[in-house]
């Protein structure tokens, strides 16, 4: 299954495509990048017209990939309200896109992004990109930093999703008898 | 010509298809409503499923009423941050969505509406209310308050845009002698 990241911002909206393989819970499991990027807007354009340029960027991702889930970084109000109402609008966007295409969409704060990926909340920005490299298999940490955030929050869904956990691994299904079934010798 | 205007809002929309009849500055000039309503989404329902509905019936409304403007009352952070984001969601919906159909759009402050249409920044919402209502003919205020509020962003953009000041009456220009041209005898 692909998940779709977004980190979200006006002038560099950040998304991350990853891929969960081989069967959850199992030694084969992996994720891997299917495509990491930054969308930027000119900060020399109408608002509106930013606007439209990142709903037009988050549509064609959807379209192109198809992910079934679309996980957005939960925003929040403390820091900069200027630029929060970017941020706040981009998030909605991604959202809005992803629920009317029918996909599932999860939000996730930072912290639980960064015990997600990190191991602990208190994780910098230099921990995150070296994790997200490995955790992708990717020769070295992702840039630019957005596009690493982004993938980032796509780990995270992974990480918390209940076929990470609940699943049991697919030869254990393989080997249960079906009702009314004998169970073969072994 | 036609004015949308968007009183943002993540339970409650309020919009306003205000139109302008008559030459801009004359005595024959006035304003008519069209369509005034309110978007609502469940509260139950999941954040990026009501901002989908929101998106969808701007979408809606901007392909059934044509409009040439979508004017939009501009979002602040000062009140509460938690609703604050979904009105910010909403008014960056109302303005891509806009933006991608190729209309104006436009942006105006709870002070310049107010100014605007009931001649002073300090108008309470009963007396925004009974304007709204004069402005547009009604035969009272207009209910609900989110529908009268979304009318007034319309009715504002009207008040500021050019058209509704520097543009001369029709009848003015005629009477002007073309350059080179002798003017006639009166």
């Amino acid at each position: 299954m692909f998940v779709l990241g977004i980190d979200p911002g006006l002038s560099r909206c950040g998304y991350g495509v990853v891929e969960q393989l081989g069967a959850a819970g199992t030694q084969r499991a992996r994720t891997e990048a299917v495509a990491l990027g930054v969308v930027r807007t000119d900060p020399e354009q109408p608002h509106a017209a930013r606007l439209a340029v990142q709903m037009a960027e988050l549509q064609a991702l959807i379209s192109e990939f198809r992910p079934s889930v679309v996980a957005v970084e939960r925003v929040f109000f403390q820091v900069n309200a200027r630029t929060a109402i970017g941020v706040a609008q981009v998030a909605g966007l991604a959202m809005a896109v992803a629920a009317a295409a029918g996909l599932e969409v999860a939000e996730y704060t930072p912290t639980q992004i960064k015990q997600a990926v990190a191991g602990w909340g208190g994780a910098d920005k230099d921990q995150m990109k070296r994790m997200v490299g490995q955790l992708l298999a990717l020769p070295g940490p992702p840039e630019p930093a957005d596009a690493a955030d982004a993938a980032a929050v796509a780990l995270c869904h992974l990480s918390q999703a209940p076929w990470g956990r609940a699943t049991p691994p697919a030869r254990a299904r393989v080997l249960l008898p079906a009702a009314g079934t004998a169970a073969p010798p072994t």
